[in-house]
């Protein structure tokens, strides 16, 4: 390794997932944070006129640019400039315009433990330091104003993931506003990853770009908007660093999907469609939180929003990676393990993705019912 | 600017092409490495049935790897395991997972210059440190084992592009063995960009795989495949940094769009509609040889293969990023300065693709003939 980057464990997982499935065992998929819905239909109708009539070249739609900065000011009331939002090929790539136009090699670079494992490894991968804080229940998982008052020195930057991944767990109104504060008192440039917006239970998402407009929003279509393997999201960038942000999105990536734009802009007006998805999603969390506590798990980070429960196994094992893998031989039910997001704690924590089927989680819950009881001390 | 990177002109010089098509202008593209042709026509059938029957999740095509692998074993006569090629959305991710699977941050790695613009920004990108040779006529405008072997001290890497952007010259085997069996003696590795692979006018090209097993390949579907903005391309990585490389890609990148992959498989096969661009690529760069020197561009590259004609203009002007804006604006005949692809020398040279219809070269010829006689002294 030449930067001490980790896989990602829940590929393993997966690939154990898809061997069992082709030994003919009945496999629930809830390792991974994807919808199992795909793209709304009329984004499907509008890319078969386009494929008959469109040459695809290199492209940066300037309508879908404009639609997702309307997204802003219908959203969440910020006027937005078309062009400080740089299209790209998911969320990940614009992770790294993010931090590469933001950041130099070196910058300490503030992040909550547990959180999504990429943000750590690019941060490594990019020679910038990831200054990890460590959240609990007593911080609902998430990082705080407080937390980023107190360290010492103050870090370049910090990235902030409200609903979060794993734990779902949502940043308030009046906590983004003292985080925006503090990172505007002590020169902290904020990158707010917002790719599970729209996906809340708790009401609707507050943006970072609403408390301050110098932060760089990360967003993606592969969440909310159901558009997974169309690969594509964008970057917004603050006026200051947009010209940054094209250079290297101009070298190191170049244009996003040209047939995913089109949907994309489609797909944007299927509100109705998604929205279904997200009931879905909200009788899955139920159906969890109602049962789980009858399995012996009784400690999960508040599920606000996105599609996860993220679940302390403390009680079961000390090697949840291991558990998952068992769970899966043993029921078929593939969940991801705490490892991935939490090097230090997440041996004691699995994630559970519920961007199934109502029926499959439904299913799921019979088949880890007996399993759990048969490992839980009464 | 956090890095050193310089923006794109030709981006600059298609912006101005394209609102001069708004004022009404009839405008010839001639600035971007892109096909003006399409998908092959299976290839596009085949995303129809995709769309309307799978869910485009995140996915890695199996079928696609091994797909390529054969495409090594047909093509080149070289032995590759599929899981050693990692798919990406395009060569410009592939080449910065190549990048940071092979090197860290202040290696040097030596390019060719003239060399396409985003190998050097990418290694600043990364803090890696380009060491760019001066190529000339004298070299064919590439790298020679002879640079290699005389740079002091040996770079750690080295990027190889045949044929070549902006020239389109290429290595020919002997040279190619020679610059493995150099690169051997001095660890020096290598990356080879072989997406003009397969647009050759001077026989097959010959990729580094076959003289150097340990070389990075980085290859894309948006040249011969005519596939652009499906954003489709690859890393073939040696054993001892595929784990690296994977990763990497699972962290700064995670999949390649899944429908570009279904159409990608079946454009592998359609060699005969393929193989007719290129005959249009032929005849376009005949008549360009065929007429530029009568406009007194007489110092060209050799123009091998991709669809690149590099010419001098330094009878004409010591501004090319100026003079391109003037043809575009006296002629509607976009084309791109040589200061994209080279710093030093770049401002006496433009570079102008062919990848257009063979009418679409007449018309350009029509138009640039009285206005290169017009700045022409006899």
């Amino acid at each position: 390794m030449r930067a001490p980057i980790e896989p990602f464990h829940a590929i393993g997982i997966s690939r154990l997932a898809h061997q069992l499935k082709e030994d003919g065992r009945s496999i629930i998929h809830m390792e991974f944070g994807q919808p199992s819905t795909g793209a709304p239909t009329a984004a499907i109708a509008r890319s078969h006129d386009v494929l008959d009539s469109d040459g695809l070249g290199y492209w940066e739609s300037p309508a879908l640019r404009e639609r997702i900065a309307r997204h802003y000011a219908d959203g969440y009331g910020v006027s937005v400039e078309p062009d400080r939002i740089v299209l790209t090929c998911g969320a990940s790539p614009a992770l790294v315009l993010a931090l590469l136009s933001a950041f130099e090699p070196g910058d300490r670079v503030a992040l909550a433990r547990p959180g999504y494992v990429a943000y750590r490894n690019t941060l490594k991968a990019l020679r910038m330091e990831p200054v990890e804080i460590a959240c609990g229940p007593e911080d609902r998982f998430q990082l705080t104003a407080a937390h980023l008052a107190a360290l010492d020195p103050a870090p370049k930057g910090v990235i902030i993931a409200s609903p979060a991944n794993p734990t779902g767990t949502v940043i308030g109104a009046a906590e983004l506003e003292k985080i925006a504060a503090v990172c505007r008192a002590r020169g902290i440039r904020i990158v707010s990853d917002e790719i599970y917006h729209g996906l809340s239970y708790v009401g609707p998402c507050r943006s970072m770009l609403e408390f301050e407009p110098s932060a760089l929003i990360v967003n993606s279509f592969s969440k909310y908007f159901s558009m997974v393997g169309w690969r594509l999201g964008w970057l917004l960038a603050p006026r200051d660093l947009i010209a940054d942000a094209r250079a290297y999105v101009g070298n190191l990536f170049l244009t996003a999907p040209s047939l995913s734009q089109h949907a994309g802009l489609i797909a944007m007006d299927c509100r109705d469609e998604l929205e279904g998805h997200v009931e879905v999603y909200r009788r899955n969390r139920a159906l969890l939180l109602d049962a789980l506590p009858g399995l012996g798990l009784r400690e999960i980070a508040p599920p606000d929003g996105a599609f996860y429960i993220y679940a302390s196994v403390a009680h079961l094992t000390d090697d949840s990676l291991e558990f998952c893998k068992q769970l899966l031989r043993d029921t078929g039910v593939a969940t991801a393990s705490g490892v991935d997001f939490d090097p230090v704690e997440g041996r004691r924590f699995i994630r559970i993705s519920f961007a199934v089927s109502t029926p499959e989680v439904e299913e799921a819950l019979r088949r880890m019912t007996p399993w759990f009881a048969a490992r839980t001390v009464v």
